[in-house]
C-alpha cells in the first residue's frame, strides 16, 4: 500500500506518520510506501523499510498536486493548511493554501483518472453562532471565520467528487487538538493548549479568553485514532454524507484549569496568567461550544471520556509521565 | 445609481431589466446606468435613458470581472451561471463559470476596494436528501449535484467576502422558477414548467418524473420581486447569515397538473405525456421538497400562495390572458 501524507511536517502529520511506520500497514495491508510533502521538507520517518519520497512543495502550485498524486497513493491523509489565525490576518493566503491547495489536490486525483482513499481534516469552524446547545451532524455550515469557510467549502468540494466517483473521500471536523505538543503556532485555538502545556513544563501560560469560555477538545492521540479509523470506513458505512463532526470532551477553560489542578497540583495550575486579547476572543466566541457527533460515534471514532484524561495522554505521550512542579 | 447585472441575457435577467427600467430606481434612487453582461451580449433595454453598456463576457475568463467592476457599480444582481442539468454533464464547464465566474467577481470587487451590494441568486438545490418534512433555514448544507455543491460554495464564499467588509452580500435561495417562459432550457428542473407551459400553448409536454413528486416553486414575477427586495435589504436586517432561502407553493406535479385542470381546463391537461427519464429523476430525487423560508417571510420576501396563482401569473405575463384552447 501506498499513502501520502500532504502538511507531514505538521504536528498530527509527524504523529500519523510515526504511527503508520510503527503500524507497518493499514486496514491490514502492509504499508510498501510513503509520500511526505509540506511547504518545507518533512523529516524522514526512523524505522521505515518501504520506499519513501520526502517533498517540499505547496499544492497551490501549478503542477505541484499532480506531482504529488503522480505515483497513485491508494490512501491520502491531506493534513495540509493555513491555520485559523494566520487564514484570517493573510485573507489571499488562506485561501490560496487551503481552498486551491485542496481544490487543486482534488483535480490532480481526478485527471489522474483512479479513485484513492481520501481523509481530509476539516473543523468544527465550519459551523459558526447562533448555536443551538449540541450542534447536530445536520447543523447549517455558518462559518465566521475564513478558516472556517475554506474548510467548508473543501468539505463540500470532498463530497462532489466522492459523489462523481472521482475518489472515495471523508471529512473529519476535528475538534480542537489539546495537549498540542511543541512551541505555540499561529492558531487562534493555541492556548487551549497553551494553559495546559506550559505549566506542566513549568513555565507560565497566557489565556486570552473568560474562564467561561466553553469548546470540544479532543487529544493529539485520539486525532491519529480518527485518522485511521476514517481511512477504514467504507462507501457503504459513510452514505452520502461523507463529512462528520468527530468526538470530544466539551468543557469550559475553567474546567480545564480545574482538571490541570487534579491531575498535576495546585502549583502548575498557578502558572496562568490571564491576558484578554480581543482578536482572539471575537474569532473564539463564534467557535462551536458542543457537538453531538452522533454519526461518528455510531460509525466506531472514539475520544478520550474527559478532560482529565486528556492532559494524562499529553503527560505520557510527550512528557513521559514527568510534571515539571 | 449604477447597476451591474450578469447573466443579463437569461430569463429572469431579461425580467430584471425591463423591471429596473420600469421603475427608473432602486431604492429610492434614480438609476442613471446600467451595466449588462452575459456570455452573449444581453439585447438593449427598450426606453432606458441612462447610460448604457452591454458586454458579451465570461467572468471566469482572466480579466473579464476586474473589467466588470471597473466602472464601481453600486448593486450587482449576479444571475449568472450554468444550469443544473449542464453542471452535472459537464464538471468542468459548471466549476468554471458557477465557482471560478462567482469567485473571480467577489475577487473583482475586493481588489477594487469599494463596497457594492451584491444580490446573488443561489438555488434550493444546495440541501440535499434525506429531508426531514420542512427544511428550516439551519439545515444543513449537503447538495446531491454539482450545481448544488457550486451554489453552497459561493453562498460560503459571499458571506465571508461580506463578513471582512469586501462587500455586502446577500444570497436568495431560488426555489425552482415556473412557469418559466419560451424555450426549455438544460436544468433538470425544466419539466416542471414544461408541463404548464406547453399545454396552455396548445403543445404537447413530456412529465419525465412520477405524480407523487414534491417540489417547491415560485413565479418569475415573484423571484424579480425577490431579487429588487434582496436590495433593499440592510445589514442589520440580515445579520451574519447573509443566505437565505425563499418562499414558495410546495406541491406535487399531481398537484400542479390539478390547477392546470382547474385553470385552463381538462382539454389544456390532458396535453401532458408520461415519458419517465432516469437522470432527471435521480437529480430531482435529491431535491427539497419543501421549505420553512421562515427567515425570508419575516423579512418580507413574498411568493404566491397557490399554482393556480403562479399559472395565472404566467397567464398575464406571458400569453396576453389567452390559453390555447
Amino acid at each position: 500500500m501506498h499513502i501520502l501524507v500532504t502538511g507531514a511536517a505538521g504536528m498530527i502529520g509527524r504523529k500519523l506518520t510515526a504511527r503508520l511506520v510503527r503500524d507497518g500497514q493499514l486496514n491490514g495491508q502492509k504499508i510498501d510506501r510513503l509520500t511526505l510533502i509540506d511547504v518545507v521538507a518533512p523529516d524522514k520517518p526512523g524505522g521505515f523499510t518501504g520506499f519513501l519520497e520526502l517533498s517540499a512543495s505547496d499544492l497551490s502550485n501549478p503542477g505541484a498536486a499532480a506531482k504529488a498524486v503522480a505515483g497513485k497513493p491508494d490512501v491520502i491523509f491531506h493534513l495540509a493548511g493555513v491555520v485559523s489565525g494566520e487564514a484570517e490576518t493573510d485573507f489571499e493566503k488562506g485561501y490560496r493554501v487551503n481552498l486551491d491547495g485542496t481544490r487543486g489536490l482534488l483535480e490532480a486525483i481526478r485527471v489522474a483518472d483512479y479513485k484513492p482513499k481520501v481523509v481530509f481534516t476539516s473543523s468544527i469552524a465550519v459551523f459558526g453562532a447562533p448555536f443551538p446547545s449540541s450542534i447536530p451532524d445536520d447543523f447549517h455550515l455558518t462559518p465566521l471565520t475564513s478558516y472556517g469557510t475554506q474548510k467548508a467549502i473543501s468539505e463540500l468540494l470532498l463530497a462532489d467528487y466522492t459523489r462523481r466517483g472521482f475518489l472515495d473521500g471523508v471529512g473529519i471536523r476535528l475538534p480542537t487538538i489539546c495537549v498540542r505538543p511543541g512551541k505555540p503556532n499561529k492558531a487562534a485555538s493555541g492556548f487551549f493548549s497553551g494553559i495546559i502545556r506550559e505549566p506542566l513544563a513549568g513555565q507560565e501560560a497566557l489565556l486570552p479568553v473568560a474562564e467561561t469560555v466553553r469548546h470540544t477538545h479532543a487529544s493529539p492521540r485520539a486525532a491519529i485514532g480518527f485518522l485511521l479509523h476514517a481511512a477504514s470506513l467504507t462507501r457503504q458505512q459513510l452514505g452520502g454524507r461523507v463529512n462528520l463532526s468527530m468526538p470530544g470532551v466539551s468543557c469550559t477553560v475553567g474546567e480545564q484549569i480545574e482538571a490541570l489542578r487534579r491531575v498535576a497540583g495546585d502549583k502548575v495550575a498557578a502558572r496562568i496568567r490571564r491576558v484578554p486579547d480581543e482578536l482572539v476572543q471575537r474569532i473564539v466566541s463564534g467557535w462551536a461550544e458542543r457537538l453531538d457527533a452522533r454519526r461518528a460515534r455510531d460509525l466506531g471514532f472514539q475520544a478520550e471520556d474527559s478532560f482529565d484524561d486528556i492532559i494524562r495522554a499529553h503527560i505520557e505521550d510527550e512528557l513521559d509521565g514527568k510534571v515539571a512542579n
